[in-house]
C-alpha cells in the first residue's frame, strides 16, 4: 500500500525500519471521486497530499473571472498550496480532482508531528518546494518570454503522462492561449509528423 | 558581525554554542561594489547569499530583450537563484546589485557541508523556500489579476523599506507598467495626501 510513497520519499532520505511505520501510521487516506474540488479560493488549505493514483489541476481566477490553469499534479507528486498550509491564510488557489484520485495526507498536525519525530523530513519538503519553486518560475518566465507553440511542445515534452490525460481546454488555459489555438498547433503536428 | 544572519537564522532553528562557529566558520564574506552582476542568464549560481547590507535587483530578459523584474533583496534577505543553484543548470535570471552590498555567501559545497554538519539547516532552508515560492506564486497570480494602481500600493505598503531606495523606472519594471504610469499615480497619490 505504501510502496510508492516510501519510495518517493526514499529519493530525499534513508529511513530506519522503526521509521517507517511512524511515518506511514501519520497518513491518512482519502479517496476523492472525479470532478471533485479539493481547494477553493478563501478556503484555508489543510492538506499536503500525495497522489498514489489520479490527476488534480490547480487554477485560480483572472480579474475577469477566467479559470487560469496553475498546474497539473498526477501520480507521484504532492499536491497542496504551500503557502495556505505552512502559513494558515486564505489561499487564491482552486484544487479539483479531474480523474477519480487516491491520496495520502498529511494535515498541519500531522506534519508537524512527523517533523518532531523524524527531523529529516525537513530535507524531503525542502526539495518538495525547491522543485515547485523551480517549476513555477521557469513557468513565469516562459509564459512572458517564449511563443505559445514552443510552450506546448515543451508541455508536452516535459509531461507526455499529463498531457495524454487532460482535456484540451485545460492545457490552452495553462498554456494562456484558446482551445482553438491548441486545436491548430496539434492538427500542424500531425500533418509533419505524417 | 555575524549578530544579524544568526538573528535571521534563530527564526527557524535554536543553535548551541558549539554549533555557532561550525555555521559561521563556512561563511566567507563578499563586499560588491554598486551596480555589480552577481549573476547573468546561462551562468550556474554558485551562491546562496545573506544580505548583510546593499539592495540587490533580480530580473530577467523577455522576449523583446526588455528587462521584467523578477524581485529585490534587501538586508536580512537571503538571495540566489534557487534552481539553478540546487540542481547546477544554467539560470535564467540576472542579479545585480542596486548599492554597495555586503553578503555573507554559501557555495553548494559549504551549504552541503553545513547540511551534513548540522542537519536542522535543512528546516531553515526548506522556510526561506517556502517564502520565496509563496511570494513569486503571489506575484504571479496578482500580476495577472490585480490592476496596476493596486499593484503599486501593494508594493508600497509591502515594502516601504524598498520602495524609496529603489529607482522609479526598476518599480515600473517590477510591475509591468510604463515608468510614467509610475510618476502618475505617485502624483495622485500625493494630492491625496495634501
Amino acid at each position: 500500500m505504501f510502496e510508492d510513497i516510501l519510495a518517493n520519499v526514499s529519493k530525499c532520505i534513508r529511513l530506519t525500519a522503526e521509521e517507517i511505520p511512524q511515518f506511514t501510521d501519520l497518513l491518512t487516506t482519502r479517496s476523492v471521486p472525479k470532478k471533485t474540488m479539493l481547494l477553493r479560493e478563501g478556503e484555508i488549505c489543510q492538506f499536503e497530499g500525495y497522489i498514489q493514483k489520479g490527476c488534480v489541476r490547480i487554477y485560480y481566477l483572472d480579474e475577469n473571472g477566467f479559470e487560469v490553469t496553475l498546474a497539473f499534479a498526477v501520480e507521484d507528486w504532492w499536491v497542496s498550496d504551500i503557502a495556505s498550509f505552512n502559513y494558515q491564510v486564505p489561499s487564491s488557489l482552486y484544487m479539483e480532482t479531474l480523474e477519480d484520485c487516491e491520496l495520502f495526507i498529511l494535515s498541519p498536525q500531522t506534519k508537524e508531528k512527523l517533523l518532531d519525530t523524524i527531523p529529516k523530513f525537513e530535507r524531503v519538503f525542502r526539495m518538495l518546494v525547491q522543485r515547485r519553486l523551480s517549476a513555477l518560475q521557469d513557468r513565469l518566465i516562459h509564459t512572458i518570454s517564449k511563443p505559445a507553440a514552443d510552450r506546448y511542445l515543451e508541455f508536452i515534452h516535459l509531461y507526455p503522462n499529463i498531457s495524454q490525460r487532460v482535456p484540451q481546454y485545460y492545457i490552452a488555459s495553462y498554456l494562456g492561449v484558446s482551445p482553438e489555438f491548441v486545436s491548430t498547433i496539434r492538427k500542424r503536428l500531425a500533418a509533419k509528423i505524417k
